[in-house]
């Protein structure tokens, strides 16, 4: 039946599947937000009454004006930075942005429900509040599948990208309740919730659907000129916003402040390493397109769980120094090795740029906040920036080093054991990958006098 | 004599009236801006002793930084969202993001006097005072014309454009202060005022301009690969920031919050609705890349006047889940009958993108309005929500909605009437249209091995 | 040994000195910031201890929510719009939006150095404090590099490129400290301290690097149809988010509100008088894209001294106006002049964008500073204004012009007399030129059934 649902073997007609998966999931999100989803305090009519009785003196106050700024980075990060690094390849563009449009418009919903069961859910009235800041949230939680996605691209057909999805975004919503609130591990800019689980999972997936006949599509996994261009858009809007990334949900004030600085400059690290690492292993010095795509971005990464500590702005620099490094190295000698070995094909070496600094960063996270003092942070400083209240009032720096390297851990597992078990048939046949004509209109007439044929000036 | 202005019948030459229309309308502008326009006292130096006379405890609640960011996401979408979207065409790129930038630069210079003259003269000092806020509504206005634009695009000489732009931005002023002013009308994101009525002041002058043989530019009037993803630029950014212009200009606090939650939501749910219903129209389920650039916007435009209200979460979804999918059987259905039997050349697709679902948008606004009760907004939130103070402090919610239908109403009106009667002559011939050629820099030479012809990796 | 270090002379073999050059300065960064820099009290966890101190009523008056929008726009205009506006060349686009990366992610690191040392260094600890705003003035002591490149673009290799960025952003701060902290003059957008001394710079730069034969060259100097709608993408970027860009590090309040309105209007009335030279000067009126892409900018950048003056708003329409229309004369006339008298090979005409609007606007900022009123700033605003304050407190407006012109002179001269001096050696050959093969992993296989061929709809 399920092979039925996903358009039969090594079908690519969609007509009946991707159409009833998008309503029956679209209008199942209406119920159920129907059903638990209401406006929070702060974009709720009763806020003028919420700023009385909680004395605050200043509309200006609202998280919105905190987050919003960041948010809207984010969103671009999401949707064009992801959408367009994935467009690299010479016939796959519109599969590239149009399906990460398709997934991310999709797993944003599923995510503000998820995450509000575990996080935000009101035990009074059992709705969930949401404000700007859940849907921050819900946009970090669609990351990880669209890493998913990264390994994955141009193999799966947009059904299975929306299955795929749907598990994805439940298992982070499990992984995340896990290890920000059972382990209380802190993780702002999600190095291991994010990074390193989506990375692994779809490494995962991609080891499943692993393709013994994929050289038969070998001409056309790779990039053309333009496609270059177009994939560097991407590049920088996740280069540029990655430090609001990182500081979109830490504490207002000096965590937000502090954040964005350390990933800024842990970014332009990174890029200096991966050129200079591009450079030195290719013949005559020559840069490679796909090193400055991606490992650029390995900073930020590797920054996702240590930015709002006190990681002192030479300390961002370092990690920034190793991961731009370490990154680009991956795409030189690892992935080969794991596709030879390890049968993992991985399109846009997800595996370098988060798998692997996704890990470094949950434990560089770990190794910051155990070497945390209150003399650096003032005991205020390391109660604000750990929030060690409540239950977790009594917990020395140490220990929180290590719950936070745990975390990294169950990130990592839940990674990998939720891509190998996830159930997602259906995908393409071998010599259809990297195509997107399958899933988007044909092409009709050979215009050979295109006006880009032509030059001027 | 407006023969001559306008170049001669059907002659591309704009060498003597776009640089007149250039300087002279350039010219017309300073002067009048000597005349009338000044900074109001949030951007003036008074601004310390303003603060001090109205209590206001700190710099940040200057109105700069409530809605700074979200003039720059407006600004973007104007700019790269409009200019973007339109270069699907193979060979119009040029026109679509020059002729853009050039009218939407005229145009809110236009805007900031039309829309100062109604709204914020000064009656003492006969001055208009502008800030933040009249750049946000400068940058709206200008959006209806380019909207209109978008009904056009390919068909017309930069020269009627700016007509087209100067008459628009003026019947938009009006039409603006008869809904807000007059009716009392609200709609903070412009389903009315800036979708309804652009998109059928761009359906009438194209109805009015009804080229008969326009199957000679046929092979031009569609897209090439990379156009599309060209156009894929314009989308993504109206898709994100479309949360920024529903909430510009709404209440500081939870107006502006609720706003952008719920644009978020009706856009995520158009995404879906559009792709299903582009994948079952078509052969083997393909994907047309023309509802994905387009249709997937439609819940952005119907959440334009009910954003700021309390729509629920869930009112957004049904929202965006009914306006995708009548937008998509709009592009499939509507526009090949609107050619066919009412003469209508649209060649963006205006009617399903920005028409229907501005006036639906309209009559949803109406209805939300009607069925607004004190025990959801509260009191005091009814009055702030729907401005029930002064003249209008009696005003039911019942009759606020009645209002709402009227100004719908008004804008289609304006649209239609306006468009039918402006006057642009000056049409290139219809072997030029969809060829920027006839308006930008000749091409010189053929280079067959150009870079982009060569593949790597 | 430092042709040796270079490469060689005319090689383009990278391969020991580019990895060699990011790896050295990358380490002395680390090593500069371990000793040096710190997080200001804002981004450090102390910061709950400031604010009681510093009896601050809430986390919002951060400094953080004050720039940080205007960081990302600043962000994107190194990054994209630098990066973008320069892949109009047909072979070159790698290199324009590759190098450009590199250049800045080094740059703004040796920036926060040597503008630390000048401007915040703490004497009593010795470190530089940083925050926001140092990472925006970090972007524009880049910015100014940048320019540099625009002049040299497709004629020098990257590690030239380092090495000009080196020297550039040490003359940029010496520069800056003479013109803002001696001479006391007002510059927050730049016009001076950026874009004409980054314009000169580079001038006198590729003077010094004068190739008689790179007309070998000539073929590849020049754009393709989609390789200009790659450069809009760059040119809309900057265009958009200048405003932000002069009201980026201007006072708090009414300082940035009104640079961001007088930057918006002079970049509106630059299109109109950049568009309407374009087409008087081109045969049957056609518009060039070479002046569309720059020309309409020239109004920011003259604005970048007075924006936070009380320019008035007609007269910042004014300034655009004389600004878009001589620098698109300067594209038509005098950059083919300065080839063949001057020996001045300008690749993207930075002579006409950057160095004469640059200064212009230095002298425009002198005589609005020297006209300036008590009665239209208020003796309050005027000292806010201009910072007359402490040991330039008595004085004059008039006195304030006289220095702002001299500061002018200052960043001309840094500029000339600095880039004539470096010693850039290495550069590629003459028919190397404009060719970015040289330096990025080479094209293997041509496929002429590339989809790009293909056209639809």
């Amino acid at each position: 039946m399920l092979g039925w649902f996903y358009g039969g073997t090594k079908s690519t007609n969609v007509r009946v599947s991707l159409p009833a998966v998008c309503f029956v999931w679209q209008i199942a999100m209406i119920v159920l937000f129907g059903v638990f989803i209401r406006y929070n305090e702060e974009a709720d009519t009763h806020w003028q009454e919420f700023r009385r009785e909680n004395n605050i003196s200043s509309d200006i106050e609202n998280d919105f004006y905190f987050r919003y700024p960041s948010f809207q980075d984010v969103h671009v990060m999401i949707f064009v930075g992801f959408g367009f690094l994935m467009t690299f390849l010479k016939r796959y563009s519109f599969g590239a942005v149009g399906f990460n449009f398709l997934v991310a418009a999709f797993g944003i919903q599923w995510a503000l429900l998820m995450q509000g069961w575990f996080h935000t859910l009101d035990p009074a009235t059992g709705k969930i509040l949401i404000g700007v800041e859940n849907l921050i949230n819900a946009d970090f939680c669609v990351a990880g599948c669209l890493i998913a996605y990264g390994a994955l691209l141009g193999k799966v057909s947009p059904v299975q990208l929306l299955v795929l999805t749907l598990f994805g975004v439940t298992l982070f919503a499990v992984e995340e309740y896990i290890i920000l609130d059972l382990l209380h591990a802190r993780d702002a800019g999600g190095s291991m919730v994010i990074h390193a689980f989506g990375g692994y999972y779809g490494l995962a997936i991609s080891w499943v659907l692993y393709r013994p006949n994929l050289n038969l599509s070998k001409r056309l996994n790779g990039s053309v000129y333009h496609s270059d261009v177009f994939a560097m858009i991407g590049t920088l809007f996740l280069w540029m916003f990655w430090p609001s990334f990182n500081s979109a949900i830490t504490d207002h004030g000096d965590g937000q402040h502090r954040a964005a600085i350390n990933t800024y400059l842990a970014l332009a690290s990174s890029v200096l390493t991966a050129v200079g690492i591009s450079s030195v292993t290719q013949k005559k010095g020559k840069l490679d397109m796909v090193h400055i795509q991606n490992a650029t971005l390995a900073g930020g990464v590797a920054m996702g769980t240590a930015a709002e500590f006190m990681i002192t702005p030479y300390g961002s620099l370092i990690v920034g120094f190793c991961c731009g490094m370490i990154s680009t190295f991956g795409y030189v000698f690892v992935t080969p090795l794991l596709e030879k070995y390890l049968k993992l094909q991985d399109t846009c070496g997800v595996h370098n740029l988060h798998a692997v600094p996704g890990m470094l960063g949950g434990f560089i996270g770990a190794i910051v906040a155990a070497s945390a003092t209150e003399e650096v942070y003032s005991r205020e400083g390391l109660i604000n920036t750990f929030d060690f209240e409540g239950d977790f009032a009594d917990r020395t720096v140490g220990t929180q080093g290590g719950f936070q390297a745990a975390a990294c851990c169950v990130a990592i597992a839940f990674g990998i054991v939720g891509g190998g078990c996830i159930p997602i048939w259906g995908d393409p046949a071998d010599d259809n990958c990297y195509d997107d004509e399958a899933y988007w209109e044909a092409l009709i007439t050979v215009t050979l006098l295109d006006r880009n044929f032509y030059c001027h000036r």
